[in-house]
């Protein structure tokens, strides 16, 4: 546990020299976390009087939002050197958070070099490969000697952010491999890179998605992954701390998307967001599945005569229609994380679907068998002698049952059919398989369901 | 693309050389994928041709049970080269796979100091931060020259998996802090160790959950996690490739659970698992919430009277219980997540609560008046001049609709705080919030829902 109130102390009482010894010896993400619990002044405050070092190693560990705002509370005369000494990566997305107006004005203190760097950066989109990667990659020649490469490297290694893999590139860019620093370290200095180098050339285009970037990184077990342009030149890196990030944040797309949750989650995190934010991710969705969720009620009422023949019947319409909404949520729900997986690809997609038709088969009918014979026993010897329930005219208690069994058994099935068969329409119709998912689930398979069931009590039950 | 055929044509033809020299040859990770896609005696067969050094690199990128089965393609005399040939958590984590008989004849080939450190590994827990350390680490001494440590870690290197970060050891294991290859690489050769050591000493018990090392390998942005003993000794590192692997099955687990899937994910995937170890995840689930619906259907059953003096309520049923349902899902959800994200900490779980009734209140009162408002004039102008609906008796349909609203309302506003409110009971009393979570809220808000609606109608329709 770290021990805050010295600081605050010495915030209080307004003691710069203080403040900027402790806040500049902390631990960059401890700070990080310390200043999220921090009411707006003092954090601002606290910025002001850190040093520019101190200020960029806090921001690289801030969601870039957090950190935009954190430089509000630097002095304009020591803003430039916190913006010029930010990792690229970080740099660029910052100045993606800002106002246009405000980011001009930041463009304006960056040195020439960062500004060119920061605006090549800009133009790729913020969710692909290029948009994630930082630039402060290491480069050698394949005819360097060892010796040569340490010396070049060492006069930039403040400036690399992952140094254990350095990429050999030929004249134009293009990576020939790579060798490791470890390489370097422990042979001859006076072998070349060549003799040392492997002939790994993966890389991933810069227009690509950042989610195949993380699939390729978690396939391959990469540290880093270099990122190329359309010519194949390399123009940075995907390092591990970001692809952790990437992953985590295609993982709540997902989680999210299945529960009805619409756009993208803010940095600030859950609790830092307003209202209004949370309302505008979540109202559309609420909003529009009640009037689908109205179909459902059309398709109840027109069972109207059915129902008034025979109430009991209702006692079992929520759970016929709610075993489906389950059924069909675990189905989408495993196709849709092994899609995202990378676990099958579109020639497995009739496998997946006999898959699912059997599990729903077996699982429905032995849920099927259970709940009917249960609802039996329950019936008979326990809620009609008891009167808690009173069956009108001659209605069979085992054709009831049976009723419900077959009516269960084949809702089941085709809900995991069902539920299996939206994500893989989805992906092939080029959708979010997880947006389309849930919603439409729930809509087809309580009317489905209905249909069913009622359909079954005319027929069997003579209704 | 890379092309299979020769190494099928070879292995057809029995030309053991061939197949050796092409499976070797291959991409580690590619060579796994690829075996994915082979029947069980062709890839055993090629296993049984490969060298023991590129099965072990396949083992890598294979899951643990893939990995197993691989094995059983291995004649024994060669299997004892590849079993010793494994980095040391791959080992452990295949023979955690196997059945105790083969786990014993696996160890009796193993050399005695792999053996001993495979049973010390396999004493902790698979899920905590032990069981998925390796403990192929670099360290050195503060009191050594660069020039020697770089000379011993050299010795080693073959055996290292992360030798970009070198923790510096006492006597007794205890960490001092740590060097970089960078600092080893670029500084002259005769400063001590000491010298240029940073005193970070970030580490993680071996018997905390794996997930609280993920949690602290994003927060710090650490390529590697040293894990220590209760007396705080080095014992090995979680590395960055386990850590996206950790993070990957954690996120799963979570999406699982909220769509009401039990177990652990196979490693074999989504396709490879039976029918039969698919129903075992499912089936129980689907068989208890049906049993809990039907409390649904009894509620409902009760107000038979009600409906049958108004059946038109019958329509907004699903869509009131649907609604809360739905937003019961996305407040879970939101919850759950952030929690998963160590977004909060309980002191704020309030704040949390309070949040969520405020969305909801707002949520609730937008939904409601906007449906009852199409309602109404669904009802008015369209559904009964065409006979699509009638009302009974001298139902208004003005409060018909207000009806309709202030139940959809109310709905909302207590299904964000039950959604809420579940995850944070169950964090509270230790249970996972996404098991509690997806079926708790289903049930007691259907419930809920019914019992606001109909007491509703009651009131204002005086029914």
């Amino acid at each position: 546990m770290i021990h805050w109130k010295p600081l605050l102390d010495a915030l209080e009482a307004g003691d710069e020299q203080t403040v900027r010894s402790l806040s500049d010896a902390m631990h960059p993400a401890d700070a990080a976390a310390f200043f999220g619990s921090l009411n707006d002044r003092d954090r601002h405050r606290i910025a002001g009087f850190m040093s520019a070092q101190a200020l960029d190693l806090v921001a690289t560990f801030l969601e870039p939002s957090e950190a935009a705002d954190l430089f509000h509370g630097v002095p304009l005369h020591r803003l430039g050197d916190t913006l010029n000494g930010l990792p690229d990566d970080v740099l660029v997305d910052i100045l993606q958070e800002l106002e246009p107006e405000l980011r001009e004005d930041y463009f304006l203190l960056l040195s020439d070099e960062k500004r060119a760097l920061a605006a090549k950066l800009l133009s790729f989109p913020e969710e692909s490969a290029g948009g994630r990667m930082t630039t402060a990659m290491a480069t050698v020649r394949e005819d360097m000697t060892i010796r040569q490469a340490i010396e070049e490297l060492g006069a930039k290694k403040e400036e690399t952010e992952v140094l254990s893999r350095i990429y050999v590139v030929d004249d134009e860019g293009h990576i020939l491999g790579k060798v490791r620093l470890r390489d370097l370290a422990f042979n001859s200095r006076s072998m070349l890179v060549r003799d040392i180098m492997d002939d790994e050339r993966l890389a991933i285009n810069a227009h690509a998605d950042q989610e195949e970037a993380v699939a390729m990184m978690r396939k391959y077990n990469l540290i880093a992954l270099p990122v190329v342009s359309d010519h194949g030149r390399l123009l940075g890196v995907i390092t591990h701390d970001d692809a952790m990030d990437i992953q985590a944040e295609e993982s709540t797309e997902d989680i999210e998307r299945m529960s009805a949750i619409g756009g993208t989650r803010d940095d600030e995190g859950y609790l830092r967001s307003s209202v209004a934010a949370h309302l505008q991710r979540r109202f559309f969705w609420i909003l529009g599945l009640a009037f689908i969720g109205i179909l459902s009620g059309i398709v109840l009422y027109n069972f109207e005569g059915i129902l008034a023949s025979q109430f009991l019947l209702a006692v079992f319409v929520p759970m016929v229609v709610a075993t489906g909404g389950n059924t069909g949520a675990q189905a989408a729900t495993m196709v849709i994380r092994a899609m995202s997986l990378d676990e099958f690809t579109p020639s497995a997609y009739l496998k997946v679907l006999w898959k699912e038709f059997r599990i729903g088969l077996f699982m429905g009918a032995l849920v099927g068998v259970i709940v009917a014979s249960a609802a039996y026993v329950f019936i008979h010897f326990f809620a009609i002698p008891r009167g808690i329930i009173t069956i009108s005219g001659g209605l069979g208690i085992g054709r009831f049952a049976m009723t419900i069994g077959i009516a269960l058994a084949s809702q089941v099935t085709v809900s995991a059919s069902v539920g299996a068969s939206l994500p893989i329409l989805a992906r092939v119709a080029k959708l979010d398989p997880a947006v389309v998912a849930s919603p439409a689930i729930t809509t087809i398979v309580d009317i489905i369901g209905m249909l069913i069931y009622f359909g079954l009590a005319k027929q069997i039950l003579h209704l």
